[in-house]
């Protein structure tokens, strides 16, 4: 693709709903592979973005993307590598001639190199840093120095700076002179003498303002440095939170060392968010192109740990043993109560791990949220018991059976809601990920509590 | 503020790990609310951005919030109520002075307008109307006439463009001689005699060629052009998936209407996330400064379609009443098989509605997903298989105990992995947004299969 024919992804490739690959596109594509058509298949791929191949990739078996990969060969570019989803990314790159890898590797920009490498084995690193040139070697090298998931991993080294003192005029002359500036670039950031970021200035308000005009009189109103270890987590908040387009990334000492744009910012956003969803769910860090194998053993820890819920709360059932020999009722009944804790607790659950992700819950008002959620299980549980005891009355004729799940599901709507707030508060604390943990130890809460509340109740009351 | 002054938002105001408000700021403003002193609150407040703001008062409760705004008075600015959460912006206004009220919504680009006004009632969407000037007035008019959550709703009216026979003298020139440009813009649009747009020149480039360069041959290689009414998340997996940092938005008659930039597409992204995961829990539309009775509100249906779920389960139950009485053991196991079966269905289901969301999970690679979630179902249902059978064998003694719910462990996971990847994909095809609506069908699923299979088999071999 040429500099001068802008590249159209609209309507023809796209169908009707957005952005999908076409099924049919994937077919012929397919089919190309399957005869060994060279050129139907570039003709094929031609259109799609790198994103798109890169799709296209994971959604194809192993086998047929091995056939298209070396069939495509030296069409293959280093933007796809970027693109791919990290489980299939080693296989990809294992495929790949020595020769390809290498060019597509020089075409990317550093931070890209450094994203690439994050997941590799050694070999592949190796032959990663191999294929750079030397001054392109160096700067991804610093950039690992950087701890993982920090800004100094996530910027890129490439800077438009200029000295405070300059005017406009001096500015533009320099960019005009510069042959090396970034692709993409929004700022030009003002230094001090020791190079400390000062402010930043707009292309736009360059372009428009006299050649004359102090650079530091026509700087930003919203600038916003960012430490080169903070997390990448907390430089996406910042972006989104401050509507920032760049931000100068600083070392220890204040000095300017890379920017941090608003499209990287916008990536790490979309990763924390699936990540938590992933987390919340109990499917660690797992993606749709893994094998059965990997998958299996992602999801197994969090069932295991959903074991140990489980048999805990049978052990509870167990102390009742007598109880429910004498009223089958109260098995039949039982998991209601404790469904619809599990249930009101993950709902609570959610909106604290969320609400702490967006800093939301502070230290102001975790008391108001936490009486909040205890006042809503309790108005909840209230219209639950009703509806219960009804249910209970029509279907077992007893109207003691009634009161028992009506106040036990009274009891256990609360302490979902004070579970579910409390736990991933408590977490958060003690620093560990409350997506990550939350959902077992508030579903043993309410197990626990759901069928000791019931049974226990139906005891004192029934026998 | 002053353009002149930069605004840092750093070390001093921000604690050790990262953004979140501190708790003794918030306690010196509202101190400064109970003694009244205006002067100081003012003082407090400068140093903070708006969002920053909006957070403060989703934070404090409505009464502190009240006197903040009042004391707060004509400080208060167009930023802060664009910040704001939907759940008390409409109190917000209705505290403020209609005049301070009328500064604030000046201030504001039409886009934020169209926002701000998507969520009032008709008495505060007329009042904010009418302050505005004409001209506004008219642009934010026609932006409401495009359907909610469209491209035409987010997009800002002001475009920079230019000719598309135009050089790069004559585009700096233009933009020189321009009074109001937008105050961030990223690219000239090229436009057609027709008012198509052809293709987006950066600034940089602009900046850096000579006078006499044809635009056309400057163009960026990546262009994405949006028709007005395509859905803002469809616009912001665009912007997510191609890298955009701003495009052309179209009408029907494929001429240039606005422009969309990266900021507001990471607004959305940010939106349709916590939109995925708040439905995932059953937590609809919630927000942490709701009261009580609304959040008791938007809570109970989903706790009243899990009951019905409970219900239908109980019902199950009660088909085994004979063998419970005859084998206790049966009751209390019983959850533990629904349990597993629950979670291995949950994380089925995150994976499958998340990769619906991304266009990962297509026609073309449907049936091996759900081949891949059938197969970890059954993997790990053997493993839970022979613990659960060991535990059996211990806690009660019986091998056949053991492998009764040894084989409904695996029946369930194997279903799960089924209704957890084939429920929110049909979903998705009638329409249905599978966030919403799968977590209450899986669960129904594995709690009827887990019941129904560990007490139908026990029936069969124990009795």
């Amino acid at each position: 693709m040429t500099q001068t024919e802008p590249q159209m992804i609209d309507a023809g490739d796209a169908p009707e709903d957005g952005y999908e690959l076409s099924r049919r596109l994937v077919a012929a594509i397919l089919y190309a592979v399957d005869v060994s058509d060279r050129e139907k298949l570039v003709d094929l791929m031609e259109p799609l973005h790198a994103a798109d191949i890169a799709d296209l990739l994971e959604q194809i078996n192993a086998y047929d993307r091995m056939r298209l990969i070396r069939l495509y060969d030296k069409e293959f570019d280093g933007e796809i590598l970027s693109e791919l989803d990290e489980s299939i990314r080693e296989d990809v790159i294992g495929i790949l001639k020595p020769e390809v890898l290498a060019d597509a590797v020089r075409e990317l920009d550093s931070d890209d190199v450094v994203d690439l490498l994050e997941d590799l084995d050694d070999s592949q690193h190796e032959a990663i840093l191999d294929a750079l040139e030397d001054s392109d070697r160096v700067a991804v090298e610093q950039s690992l120095n950087f701890p993982e998931y920090s800004a100094g991993r996530l910027m890129q080294r490439e800077v438009v700076m200029a000295p405070d003192h300059w005017n406009v005029g001096e500015a533009i002359d320099h960019l005009r002179s510069s042959e090396d500036l970034p692709e993409h670039f929004y700022h030009v950031v003002l230094v001090d003498p020791r190079l400390r970021p000062v402010g930043n200035v707009t292309l736009g308000k360059l372009m428009r303002s006299r050649r004359d005009v102090a650079l530091k009189s026509i700087t930003e109103e919203m600038f916003h440095i960012i430490p080169a270890t903070r997390d990448e987590g907390d430089v996406a908040y910042a972006f989104n939170q401050y509507h920032l387009i760049s931000a100068p990334v600083v070392d220890e000492n204040d000095r300017l060392v890379g920017v941090i744009t608003i499209d990287d910012a916008m990536a790490v956003l979309d990763e924390e968010h699936e990540e938590d969803i992933m987390r919340l769910a109990g499917v660690g860090e797992g993606s749709l192109s893994d094998r059965v194998i990997e998958t299996t053993r992602q999801r197994f820890p969090w069932l295991a740990v959903n074991l140990v819920t489980a048999v805990l709360a049978s052990l509870v059932i167990a102390q009742f043993e007598a109880a429910i020999t004498q009223v089958v009722a109260l098995a039949v009944l039982m998991p209601i109560v404790a469904s619809m804790g599990g249930n009101a607790g993950t709902q609570s659950l959610t909106v604290a791990v969320r609400s702490l992700a967006t800093k939301d819950l502070t230290g102001s008002n975790v008391w108001r949220v936490i009486r909040r959620e205890v006042l809503v299980g309790l108005v909840n549980g209230l219209a639950f018991a009703v509806v219960m005891s009804i249910i209970g009355v029509l279907w077992f004729g007893s109207m003691q059976l009634g009161y028992v799940i009506g106040a036990a599901m009274v009891i256990n709507l609360v302490v979902a809601g004070l579970a579910g707030t409390a736990i991933p508060v408590l977490l958060e604390k003690v620093g560990v990920d409350p997506a990550l943990a939350s959902g077992a130890f508030v579903t043993t809460v309410t197990d626990v509590v759901g069928f000791f509340a019931f049974l226990g109740l139906a005891v004192v009351v029934l026998l």
